[in-house]
């Protein structure tokens, strides 16, 4: 048995761009329930009221959507190190960034599909102001209950062109362990979910059929029950926000979920894992086959087209084969 | 900075005495909604739906009641090595048992105040018969309904008469964190929360005011949903089981809680955590003050005196000070 | 205004037909989770555990499937004189049935589509054997917890090969509110949705395309929360039972919903209403319009084709133009 | 049997009295979360997001707290006629209040114990203002999700002096029916429970044991699911709202509770129902005894002392026996 690795211990923000940053932020603070904690001339720093961090997404104004980076938060500053060391031996090494409103200077390098990934250990604790300071001194924030009021960041899924290299990146750079994955009848690996530490996933991957690198399917973040998913979905649609798929029970991982897309696009999930975690240090990698995935989700819902085509950026038509924006 | 210890990686199983084994037994299965998957002459070995082990709970008939023994598993062969280490250095040091249904040998020590404790690698997977093979493979076993249908064994807790020597023996021989405690006015510590992993705890000690050792407060298995513990108490209510408080929600560490008495007389739980978890690698101890535990529980609840006397086995009337049995 | 009628005080039971009567049996016990509250040769009489009459579905070994008769129960002795009257001026009338375990003679009379419906006063009450006796005096049995534990019939569907015909008929026979309808572009009446008391609704009808006669859509039962709807979509998952649609909330009436076909083929839903109830006197039908179910159910599911073609008992195959078993 | 009434459609507002309107105000539109339909010099019109008239509390000025009236909408205008005529039969009989703001003139009597009632057929629907509109034409008003987002009103408790007087009148001039009742080993009336329709209680009685006369004790508005009271309980904890006792389970009526004070000390209570109603046109009342009330609530939890004391408006402390503000 290969010695499980402790090295990072949490994924801890992204950056999503946006090209109409002020109806992002409207839908990210007023609907989808986060607080800003900073901003900059170019992003604005939210949160989750329980992320005890600065900041868990960084949005950004852009001319274009998708994602900016990722970034993991390391366990200490010598696991920090391990961690490079490992990254710049695989090959994948990049450098320091100069740091942001969210955190000191992080490390920063890139997946096989060009994805900007950074990992850190320094960072900056959310102090919460007096009219956000929480009733019960053990939460970051108080519980606000704006919009879906969504408590903490979950996980993102990642398109990747090439999967098993792009799994053999999170296994080798990241240290991560696979839950679960989908490997096609043909033997192709067709989707992976990574976690490096006891949450069932904090990152997945599914196939680009485009052909497209760098590419972002949605990002996640974590409510307390599944009610406050079905809650959720009234506000979406009290706020015309675009509802894509459910509430309904994921098959893979068991997560109650709700999809939707935020204003410029990028697909935006609010989630409920229940009290389910991997909690076994040698847990065996689950696999789905064709077969298992044809019976759609866990209660038989058939997992709707966009699912499998619609990405950030959109793909020029020409290029996409049936996905897109 | 210290490093954090990564050696144990959850709480795996618990020994409960009973001196009303059918009862306990019939209780554990029929009401509280476990799975024998296993028996011998002194004991039941039982789980809830989705523990990926053996076994989580061992229900052995005794002339008395109380905790048999508490058990973690390691995170590896190596890290299991390390602690046994740590633990004879610190002079806590016991030796291996012979094992039994539910896992190959462990290694045994006592905590200051003498409860004892295991750990160790080599274990039992659960087999799920075909009867209670999963619709889904991601689980442990089919989600079977019956009773309150608990899912994973969540924390323990015990009562010791000195806390300080118990919650360094948690930190040094187990290399727990102390996510949370209590600290009255007069600087004595009266609770501490402690974790290995991302669970928010694992193991809770409050002080046994009777001056008695090794006493047992309570089990807690985890359900998905506060929903879940809602329909607890109605479960309870309509099978004569003693409920003691609850369900409301605690201030220390937020859990939605639900307390009643096995047969036997030991104290159960039913809990919901919703989304929170400690995924902060330098996680800050809370500490409670006297005033903040006058607040009562998050809601106003006041807590229940015999939450403050009623541990097993019960103490001779002589001894307890307004506290035993 | 018209003055409401008050002579019927609320749907009482079905009967329900099969053809696999001791797998329904079965289903409707043991997952579905009613208690048989008697038996006769032909029929099993079974309730939800908190319908206070002897039973409120009579299962009953045929042939097919498909319903066998619809039973509401009037207000009074005089209410019920009042309505046989006026069934009798409308030409609808019947006659007296010899009555049966659930209940005395009731007076029975046809739908225009050849449904069988019958009302009475005198009934018969569940009287609790000392096992289902609840533990708080105001409920008709106790919480039992077994498969998804229905709490009391909420509604049922027919369908209609003549719409407009069956509408009259249950306003002016049954003296039933419209309280939501949908009506085509073309002017057609599509599915109409009523109401005897402040339920929403306790009966409504869509169309049968194949203009077949007195055929059945589904009947359903009433949960006390969403989260009892979420659990029973696994117990359904777990148990092998087919989910045709849902969870997930209608446009129309606002109901959450589960769609499921017992074990001949009859569909069943598991719904939760919420706190919605129709207290106006003068509440005015709402109408819904083809562009409105083009956007599909609440959080914008599209409804699954077979919900418009899967009625009870099967239509021959020439005869069903897309529609039938 | 008597023959049921059906004069009375349902509750449809109270009116409330406060010394702090700001701050009163404020808690009902941001923490209760009703919306503000109109204004005038003395009051403002609130209700909850799905009640269908303009109103369901008027919130007026005052240098007290209490009830001003309780309205009851009736089901025609005949069916007002023949109240008015029972009124006045029994020597209740009032007359005709000028109207205001959210119905025009209706019929004011007072209760023995000089609380005072008014029945009216013609009323103000509520027009949702586009802002207000809901996605779903079948709701009063957008979801708005705004604080404890309550749905409507559910009911009111009184405290009366005279217990059976007050029974009698309800019975006598309101057609109400007892649902449910608490009888001491005394044979004194100590609680009773009155409906109109098919909700389980619209208005609740309790024995005010100051000797005071028309006092207040809660108003209640619905929430859809248990798990909106539970949030309830949050947004309370965060906003500073005096909890006093819950959330947990009536035994009475088993409706799922939550009590606060507003801000100017009138008691409100958020509930959940789940699908229990009153179908039965014969139910017997429900008779509690002593020794039922002995086991506290549902679960155990023994009521809350002040439960028993406060009222509004509070009764000088000469008076009070333990009873008071």
């Amino acid at each position: 048995m290969k010695e499980p690795c402790f090295d990072l211990s949490h994924l801890g923000h992204i950056e999503l761009l946006t090209d109409k940053f002020e109806e992002s932020l409207e839908f990210f603070t007023n609907v989808y329930g986060m607080t800003e904690s900073g901003r900059d001339e170019a992003s604005s720093y939210l949160r989750g009221w329980d992320d005890y961090e600065f900041h868990s997404l960084k949005l950004t104004r852009s001319d274009t959507t998708g994602i900016g980076h990722i970034a993991y938060r390391a366990s200490s500053p010598s696991a920090l190190e391990r961690r490079i060391a490992a990254i710049e031996k695989l090959g994948f090494g990049g450098g320091w960034t100069s740091g942001d409103e969210g955190h000191p200077p992080a490390y920063r390098f890139r997946s096989p599909d060009k994805h900007e990934f950074e990992i850190y250990f320094d960072t900056r604790l959310y102090e919460a102001p007096s009219e956000e300071r929480p009733a019960l001194k053990n939460l970051a924030q108080r519980y606000h209950g704006r919009g879906a009021a969504v408590r903490r960041i979950d996980h993102l899924n990642l398109l990747a062109s090439d999967m098993p290299a792009f799994r053999d990146f999170m296994v080798e750079a990241l240290g991560s362990r696979i839950t679960e994955q989908i490997v096609m009848d043909s033997g192709k690996l067709a989707g992976c979910w990574f976690t490096v530490n006891n949450k069932t996933y904090d990152l997945a991957c599914t196939e680009d059929h485009t052909g497209a690198r760098g590419r972002f399917h949605h990002v996640t973040y974590a409510v307390d029950q599944r009610e406050d998913v079905l809650r959720a979905a009234d506000i979406f649609l009290e706020n015309n926000v675009f509802i894509e798929t459910g509430p309904h029970k994921h098959a893979i991982q068991g997560t109650f979920f709700l999809y939707a897309y935020e204003p410029a696009g990028n697909r935006v999930e609010i989630a409920n894992a229940g009290a389910r975690l991997i909690l076994a240090p040698d847990w065996k990698t689950v696999t789905w086959t064709e077969a298992d995935r044809a019976k759609g989700q866990a209660w038989g819902l058939k997992t709707i087209e966009s699912f499998h085509t619609h990405g950030t950026p959109p793909v020029p038509d020409s290029k996409a084969r049936g996905l897109g924006g």
